[in-house]
Parts: C-alpha cells; sequence; structure tokens
C-alpha cells in the first residue's frame, strides 16, 4: 500500500472513531489541493469543535510546512474550531498536539516522537 | 465530461465564490460514500454556518434520496449549522432551498425548475 493511501486509511479511522463516540467528524476534500485555510478532518461534539491536520510518517521525526500550519490556524478561526496536528509513527497511535507543541524551525514546524509521546495526547484525552 | 465531474466542478466553483465574499468554505469528502451524516459544502462566515447538499441536473425536476435529506438534516444538527440544498439546472445558476422547500413524496423529495425558480434563493440572497 503507497504512503499516501496508508494515509487516507488512517484518517478515515479516525473519522469513524470520532463517531464511534458519539462526535461527528469529516473529511475535508482537496485541504492538499485547494489555496484556501483548510485542515483535513473536522470534528465536534455540539460543544467543541476540532480542526485537524493529519500526518503520518515512517520516520522518526516529521517536518510540517509552515503554509499548512498557518493554513490549519486560519481554517480553525474561521470555524471556531480548536486547532490540533494528529501524527502517527509507525505502527503508533494517532498523538494529537497543539501548535505550540511543535517546535519552530527557520523554515518549518518539526515534531519527532519522542517529543511527540511527550507532549502529546492520545484520542481518548483529546475527546474528553 | 461526465456529469459527474461537471457536478464536482460546480461545487468547487460554489467554494471559490464563498471564498470571494469573505466566507470560508470546504468540500467534504466522499459524503455520498460514508455511512454518516454528512453534506457536500460547509461554509461559514463566523457568525452564520451553512451545510448545502449540491444536486445538479440537465433535466427540468431533481428526485432527492430522503436518506440523503435525512442525512444533511443530522449533520447540520451536529455542526449547528442551517442546511440547504443547492440546485443547479443546465446554464442556471445554483438555487438555495430550505427543506420545507422541496416537495416530499412517498420515496423521494423532488424539486423541479419550476418550484425553484419560486422558493430557492441565489447566492447572494443566501449570504447577505
Amino acid at each position: 500500500m503507497s504512503s499516501k493511501s496508508k494515509g487516507l486509511n488512517a484518517e478515515r479511522d479516525l473519522v469513524h472513531k470520532f463517531w464511534s463516540k458519539g462526535w461527528a467528524g469529516v473529511r475535508i476534500a482537496g485541504s492538499g489541493s485547494m489555496r484556501y485555510p483548510s485542515a483535513d478532518i473536522l470534528a465536534t461534539n455540539k460543544l467543541r469543535k476540532l480542526a485537524i491536520e493529519c500526518k503520518t510518517t515512517k520516520k522518526v521525526g516529521k517536518y510540517i510546512e509552515k503554509e499548512d500550519i498557518q493554513q490549519l490556524r486560519e481554517f480553525a478561526e474561521m470555524f471556531n474550531a480548536e486547532p490540533y496536528l494528529a501524527v502517527k509513527f509507525n505502527r503508533k497511535e494517532w498523538l494529537f498536539l497543539t501548535i505550540e507543541d511543535l517546535e519552530e524551525t527557520d523554515k518549518n514546524f518539526m515534531i519527532n516522537t519522542e517529543k511527540a509521546e511527550i507532549k502529546g495526547i492520545l484520542f481518548e484525552e483529546l475527546i474528553k
């Protein structure tokens, strides 16, 4: 399976998880290709809304373009949602991080497994 | 161009229109294939949120499955959005209808060009 379809399947799994817990979740189409602020997933339990940018990787660290984070921030603001980055390292669970949890470099934001495990929260913590 | 890609292009045009007017709009992925409540487009200007199911047709009337309308209703409720049906007849502008504007038959909801033009509102009226 390509890493792209693996990422897509992981996003769909996450959407299913939201519904299984009484939340509504949708994947946003073409979030990577449109030039507008966007996120990969928007979810709500009526009280809270979450805008989530998803990243999967086989490596121990993941760089995220500043543009992606800026789009997430703007999208979340428009929809009055909490912005989160969801990162899934190989064979691990999704970990959810706030933008503040990410390390900002000159050109990118960065997260590695170690920091993700310290700062990130699991799905069950995210929705409680 | 297939009617499917024509419909998709028309939806993308609608998303562009929202952004051009200071609204945020996104297309929802796989809204027809997931078994959860959904809509085709979600848009907001921060004050209002709209959940829109889009239908394009070359015919003078369009049947909409009750399931589609039920999904739209539930989705809109979860996201605290106003549910709308957007219908685009051949070479016409999008017209926006509330669920109450539709004619309910035994098996479906139905809208024809005549009723859509009487009851529907144009994009500019929708967002004002």
